[in-house]
């Protein structure tokens, strides 16, 4: 498979940001291979996503970016990303104690399914070290406690630095982050929640969703914010329910969602469709 | 079709009420054609709903009532509802501007698949008095003002007296039920939420969901109670958005979905399906 | 709203096509207010549905057409189409005996939700004519035997034609349409089949999926061809059933499906964002 | 927890059955904690499924299959089965080449999930060993050929029996079982076909869904039969496709429900909640 570029950007929308940035690739020679653009007319705002094969493209592979810069970014007002399919992102799993998220995301690993790295798991309890060690992958463990909590997030941000790691994976980890490291990473803390947001926000949905008498339950992935279950929603699925359930079959079929809506995100990511725009997500096809 | 009997209740679990209860039937040659039971565990609650053919049931139709209270309902301290095929019951419709929910039951009882009659559309505004003709079916008007709500709405349930009403359904009907008229029809008020209940409680759900930037929205039918949004769910479901919906792309298959849980609510209450009991239902298979 | 032009166009990929389309709009003064596109890696299509704004736009509106073909179409060997929002579609529906699809269609379109005009109704029964009636649409009787059915269709087409009709809906239509009339209406004939096509191919769909003893039920509109439940898939959806749903039952819940899966196809045709290729169709969003 | 009895049967309906049976564990002081029956009015069987714990049973736990023979299963002609909770089944994994269901089966199985032993894995090729390594499962590999097949699923068959092996998962293995192994297991063999049956049987479905153009795909595990991809269908889910997915997407898309799908119906046999009878099944709650 041929190396490709994959550029996204937004900026306030105007007459011919399309033309002209298909028109930059295809003059250089790139072969565009994907395309989907969108615009909010409420906001006004143009987003976009191109791939291209770069192996023709005049503009070597370093100078993309700075050239993109100066020829339309800074006349359109654009923000953007540029992101090579020869470059493996680098993401870290953290965990607490339920194993049906970790176990999904490492088997996928495991069998090829994503083009990401996995250098390390992070957790605040041992009860997953068996997992990762039977797939290979070191497994640090950073109890918290109020005390210590701090601290422990800067040793973690450290371990992560010294990795590269680009994003990280909350895989029902049971541990609000602090803002420090929610800054650190913006827009690049995935985590998945255990309801069909906004309802039933923080702890024990299943509990809450049980307690409601719903009829149908969810999961919601979506970036971590300073505000708790407020982020940016990637994805969200549901299944329905029926007042046989018990809280303990609510548990039992939202982990069936949870570790699938959590991989089809990380999945999303990894593959560079999602654009945070404020508070919401654009996910391109 | 012979005529049944249905029988929903529910008491205290302990054991041979089931036994008992058909045993009961069965000696009197009653034909059981239908038994869904359920125990909550966790309220120690037994539900039933049991219907039988009263063809050649030894107990007269009109005393079958008095019969099992004596026997069973005073032993077991039971709550029961007896209910017969050839009674239809009567249904009011309540309606504002919006015509989807109103057509979609119009429809299905015009083709005859609600066993029920619908004797009267009671609104508060003149906007689908056409529909009521279409279908033949008398419309009354009656405007709501913060100043003659009380008034208006008692006119409403001597009109609804009259006419033997036995349950009311609101069909995107634009006004707050005053609790009088909520305690005359304690669970026997189905409203349409235009939301995933809990989630986006009140006015202009769809906006709530647009601006939250979820991937799924939703419609909750449910009992009316004397808090806001806050009854007896009997039905919910969802569809699929993506970032490109609009808000009025949204109130547009929103409303495909209002119709169809809606019509669903009804269906069940209609088939004496529904058990509410406490802020939850039992939806009998 | 301005008025708007929609360009739906495939024809072989080669670089610049996107930029070369998007530039001429933009050029010539039209806002694009909507642009899709697709390319078919497999066959080497791409596909694009462009919509824009005619206000200022240079050339005349009755022009484009011609411009387009000489500039771009005979360059690229495109096929296209062109619409205008101010230009209403007409549509005529063929039903039978069933009326769930029927209600359904015109219940949307007395509330205004299409942008269409629906000036007959065809059947080969006189069972739906009240509900004709009651919307006030012009309803033709043509009994069909098998002496009498290519001569009725020629009447039927002749009523078509004299009426402008641009496209056909079968709302649960139970006759076989003939080629004379598929080829008249090349993929602008659609049709709602009761079962999750390519299963249950043909008559009783639901005497099939139960007596199969499958746990999910669908229904399928597609573009009629003449391979009987062969065309073009325009939309599909299932609902979920289990060992309880009698016959009767799937048919209960289909309907439901069936009248809003054919809804959307319906709606998906009016607003130009269909477009079939070989026997597979492109979905615009 | 208290161990329970689980009983199954099913027979000619007739009125006294259900108390019969519910009668006869209750007067002998079994606590009945979960009852679901079910009528098929067009075959006229009656089904049903109880459990009740046993801890002051009346009955020795090793007399209650006699004497429920002797009691009832003669007199109204019922074929039943008893299971104990505290006896495991012994389950055996069937794979080729691809880890998603068995990785799934597997997480499940060392988190505790399913009440089931896994004593060994059967492959005909090597490529998943690792994964039975990682989770200390013993791995046989049986490479399969037109001359071989019989003898080498004879030693398959021997190994099955020297490990007392109650059913059977074929977890995407690429094989057809013959005749003599499927006799052996009468609906214990649970397979997992990657399309909705009946649609697309045979091989390459997803090949065969996008040559179609569903606009959604399923996946369906049943009980193998001698009759290819026709037996009693256990579990089926779906999910929703474009045009824009290509056949690898629809693979990709496929294996998150193969997995699930596959899993829910292994858990729903381990817990004996299906009822195989003719070619369907009846899912116990």
């Amino acid at each position: 498979m041929n190396t490709t570029a994959k550029l996204l950007l937004h900026c306030p929308d105007q007459p011919g940001i399309l033309a002209e940035v298909t028109n930059f690739i295809t003059i250089n020679r790139g072969n565009i291979i994907y395309l989907d653009q969108y615009v909010d007319h409420v906001e006004n705002i143009f987003f976009m996503r191109i791939e291209w094969e770069i192996k023709d493209f005049f503009i070597p592979k370093d100078k993309i970016e700075d050239y993109f810069e100066t020829l339309y970014a800074q006349k359109y007002g654009m923000k953007f990303r540029l992101y090579f399919s020869d470059v493996k992102p680098k993401m870290a799993i953290f965990v607490s104690k339920l194993s049906h998220c970790l176990f999904d995301m490492l088997a996928r690993y495991t069998a090829g399914e994503w083009n990401v790295e996995i250098p390390l798991i992070i957790s605040n309890h041992p009860d997953l070290q068996h997992v990762a060690e039977r797939f290979g992958i070191p497994f640090y463990l950073f109890p918290i406690t109020k005390e210590n909590k701090m601290e422990q997030e800067k040793a973690e941000m450290e371990l992560l630095a010294k990795h590269n790691i680009n994003f990280i994976v909350l895989a029902r980890y049971m541990q609000v982050i602090s803002e420090q490291m929610i800054e650190a990473y913006p827009n690049r803390i995935i985590n998945i929640h255990h309801s069909f947001l906004p309802a039933f926000i923080g702890a024990k949905p299943y509990h809450a969703a049980f307690e409601r008498g719903v009829k149908i339950i969810g999961a919601t992935s979506h970036y971590v914010t300073t505000e708790l279950d407020a982020g940016p929603i990637i994805e969200q699925d549901v299944v329905r329910i029926t007042h046989k359930d018990t809280v303990q079959e609510l548990v039992s079929k939202g982990k069936d969602l949870e570790k699938i809506v959590l991989s089809r995100a990380v999945r999303k990511h990894i593959e560079r469709k999602v654009l945070a725009y404020k508070n919401k997500t654009v996910i391109f096809s």
